[in-house]
């Protein structure tokens, strides 16, 4: 054999290797249910990871809730977006924006309540197969909601449907709730070398 | 004052110099241009958040162009989502299945390479504003595609044009060049404890 196919006949059979690794675990991951997910650290693609998500389950004809716990200073594209979909997205945006532009911790707390009795009524409703709870872990941190309330709202939904939670800081208890947990962490970012928050990327 | 509203001044006046600070690097972060994103890590929500990039960029009205580099099993959510803008959207899945799925490296490579040139084509088109090569890192590490002319035609691409790579193990020249890079960690993983991969979650 040629030195090329050597090389190709080792990685096929590096591969059925694999494959055999690969499936073994497919066949042992059996259980399907709602899911708990959660997406935190600092750094960028957790609440884009949320929308994906729900583009996807758009694409399954599925129906989703999303609930923006802080409202960004600019209309957003994802909210542009979503609302395109009253059909199949519920779309909430219950947030009075970051903490340090309201600068109003009653006024917040009022908002961020509101926000989690929406977010209730769409995990209470079996027709939504995700809801998507954007920035819920920093009005968890401010202490706007609390935690033990939401741990029980949120076992309390329907076993089929999946809960994506974002935002940094997310807290242990949460954590230890969640099904599947990505901490998202900086290697750099753009802003920090003085590039400006970009259209279709940061909103 | 009420102890509760002594609490409320003391959250306002933390709030305001957080607001001072932020403004602060806001108006240093001036500049703007076409960022090189890489999402990379263990972690679920890497392609997730490059699709949700994708669907802010569309409420945006900007034009997209998706590079599927590895294609999956199943028919996915996004595809059939993102296949419903084809005005805005043009989707190209190249890959041919996961490479312990095909185990034949030369046919790889040759979907690899066809993969890289309609991303080239993508790069070189002025009316697109953000390119997502999913799963360009796994082509890559197999050394389907060379990182050397990669990474020189990303840098030919028109100025304003975003470009997100997502993928394990993004090799160090990569994460060299980008402007952002999200490394997304594993905390817990649903299938590691038994969960199929689920439609609207997983594809």
């Amino acid at each position: 054999m040629s030195e090329s196919s050597e090389r190709d006949e080792r990685h096929r059979q590096r591969m059925q290797r694999k494959k055999a690794v690969v499936d073994e675990k497919i066949a042992q991951a059996r259980e399907e249910r709602g899911l708990l997910l959660v997406l935190t650290g600092n750094g960028k693609g957790k609440s884009s990871s949320a929308f994906g998500m729900a583009a996807r389950a758009l694409g399954h004809d599925m129906q989703i809730g999303i609930v923006q716990f802080i409202k960004g200073a600019a209309s957003t594209g994802e909210e542009h977006f979503f609302r395109r979909f009253p059909e199949q997205v519920r779309y909430h945006v219950m947030g009075a924006g970051f903490t340090w532009e309201t600068q109003d911790r009653q006024d917040d707390i009022v908002k961020a309540q509101a926000a989690w009795a929406v977010a209730v009524e769409l995990m209470r409703d079996e027709s939504v197969a995700l809801v998507v709870l954007d920035e819920l872990n920093i009005a968890l941190k401010y202490g706007y909601v609390q935690l033990d309330q939401v741990l029980a709202d949120i076992a309390a939904r329907p076993s089929h449907q999946h809960v994506v939670v974002t935002g940094r800081g997310a807290p242990p208890g949460l954590i230890e709730a969640a099904d599947t947990v990505t901490e998202m962490g900086v290697v750099k970012h753009a802003f920090k070398a003085g590039i400006k928050a970009q259209k279709g990327v940061e909103f």
